[in-house]
């Protein structure tokens, strides 16, 4: 530092002031689509949520790089606003014996669906050709779960333009994403329908349990002084206000989102969707932690399944697609937040519109709340005597 | 309705409105003080927060009525300011054999640290004679929780000039309570240190696990037409801005005020908070659910113990005791919630204007980001291009 001329310290500033002009600085709403990977995801789902001015993902999870290309290029076609991409971080495979165990186990339910299990093969999801993808044709920005990706793949895509977000479920992990120079970080509560973003799916850890959003929101923040999104269980514009209280720059909602026309819902997921069974965490659909409704398969299994992602879901890809094809929720993985109940059946970007309104409104209420009394606030008040009914 | 004559309807309003002006509408500071039953709890503490502005608890559990008696009235002596008592909703007894098996396993321990283990008795925490002596000489606000008091009970305690609050922690619950004829509910998420306030602890729901605060937010005012009050990991002014900001009319914290000096919490008890263990649910130590940081009696009994409140607890009380007076953590329920390493070690009536202060910051923040920006927001910007930085 001491070896800078003040000319020279005056650039390195507005450099940085430069690199923190983030996305979220930018958004008209502060509302950003969650990936949804595995069917709900689709380009028109991601467009309407940008066109709206919030800020649209879409799901690399599952997809082969040439399948996200054509996804990527039909978002193009249906909106110029930025729009994000979020990658799968490859884990390392299972024990063999574990998952035969747990394959031997679901033989049942394979013969009386009719189908047979898949095999139940590691893969990197198609990884390395995934990345030459997005440096090769950009998104504003690149969210990952499962892990943080390394500090060289992080430079690689703020040089290709894009920000990298990373998401994030306990404070270690938010320290490890800030070192690694992740631009924002996707705060994820244990409220959240879908996969568990941690780093590590650590059975061992299932005694301590998730870390609900708003603990983990100000967790991360005496830790990180970096832009958070916060997501899980985000259903309502009083919601969203919360978070932006808590300190975070935006609100991620998935589930909320299930329900829009434009999204890939299959139709025995929006019929559970509507009604009120609660959730549960299992691995017994994919081997990796995830919250979904409570139905036949997840009781049945979820005691028995290993850690063991994405080998089981190979393995129970067969089950679940024939659940969908017959109407039967009870073989379905049904991904969804402690709040899905309060979802609504209305086009993306109306959603969007009514939960800022009604964000805005609950921010406006709490202010008139939290406004100073006459008194001063801050005084002591033990001289006031209890109203009438309300005797000390 | 239609039988009412104007002059009667307008009469019924006012009085409907009279019945609304509730504490909560006059608190200087919408912070509440959590009961801590158990040894924390102390006339000065639920003073110094009245005392500031906000609103105390003391705690009735584990209390005789003489013993409650004689903290109520030195805590008449400390404060005019209105305060609250919380009490246990009895339950029903648990079966022997499942008592005896979970004592048989205690035994190395007992014995390694040198005490007998206490009997295992039922009890109803002396609920008859705590309801004589509340409503003969009544406080402002009762609160329960391990379930919601009969309708005459709550109409008793109205016509002795007390509110009453339920805790919930699920949306039946909230339901219920409303239907009971409850002044408010606290709304307890899964972040929360300490008991569970379940109306049943079910180790068949364990499963589901709790609902994180701000989800079960949303939950309950879609369920509950009457005020709110926020409990569970709540540890900054952020939070409280937060739970306001979600609708909440007030946000109680009990880890928070631990460390205060007027807090009666133990020494070991004390260093433990300072220091960042994970925490998790357990009901080794009382039988029922609760959460506290993670030791080696946690760890070695949550999945032995038995759902058998208060008959673990009586049970391990000696053992606690002698961890308490030995300095040895690891025999001592350490109940915290999910942020308590964020706790500060403040007079209590500073900790309150500090919060107070805190969360109008927050609030005022918020409200910012979310101000219409200057093209109007909710109109389309899809024709808006990407940034430079940010391709789409």
């Amino acid at each position: 530092m001491s070896s800078l001329t003040l000319r020279e310290l005056l650039v390195e500033r507005w450099v940085t002031s430069l690199r923190h002009e983030l996305l979220l600085d930018r958004l008209a709403v502060p509302i950003v689509l969650a990936p949804l990977a595995g069917g709900p995801s689709t380009p028109e789902l991601t467009a309407a949520v940008s066109n709206a001015g919030g800020f649209g993902f879409l799901a690399a999870g599952y997809l082969g790089a040439s399948a996200l290309a054509e996804r990527l290029e039909r978002t193009r076609t249906l909106t110029g606003a930025p729009i994000g991409v979020n990658l799968f971080i490859p884990g390392t495979s299972a024990p063999p014996q574990a998952v035969d165990a747990y394959a031997a186990r679901l033989a049942d339910d394979a013969r009386q669906a009719g189908v047979e299990l898949g095999a139940a093969r590691f893969d990197d999801d198609d990884w390395a050709a995934k990345l030459e993808l997005l440096m090769a044709t950009p998104v504003a920005v690149v969210s990952f779960v499962f892990g943080c990706p390394e500090p060289e793949v992080i430079d690689r895509f703020r040089d290709a333009g894009s920000e990298v977000w990373v998401t994030v479920t306990r404070p270690d992990e938010a320290r490890h994403a800030v070192d690694a120079g992740a631009d924002a970080l996707v705060v994820q509560g244990a409220e959240a329908g879908g996969h568990r973003a941690s780093f590590r799916d650590d059975p061992a850890a299932d005694v301590i349990g998730g870390i609900g959003l708003l603990s983990l929101l100000q967790l991360v923040r005496a830790q990180a002084d970096i832009p958070l999104v916060a997501t899980g269980g985000i259903a309502t514009g009083a919601a969203i206000a919360a978070v932006l209280a808590a300190g975070a720059a935006a609100a991620q909602l998935g589930t909320a989102f299930l329900r829009c026309p434009e999204a890939g819902t299959a139709a025995v997921y929006r019929q559970a969707l509507a009604d009120n069974a609660p959730t549960a965490m299992t691995r017994a659909f994919t081997g990796r932690l995830a919250r979904g409704i409570r139905n036949r398969f997840l009781d049945r299994y979820s005691a028995a399944a290993p850690a063991a992602y994405p080998e089981l879901h190979h393995l129970t890809a067969p089950l679940r697609q024939a659940g969908r094809a017959a109407g039967d929720p009870g073989l379905v993985n049904l991904w969804a937040g402690q709040t899905y109940e309060l979802g609504h059946q209305l086009p993306a970007g109306q959603l969007v519109r009514t939960l800022a309104e009604e964000a805005r409104a609950a921010l406006q209420h709490a202010g008139d709340r939290l406004s100073p009394p006459a008194g001063g606030l801050g005084e002591e008040v033990g001289s006031a005597g209890p109203a009438p009914r309300s005797p000390s």
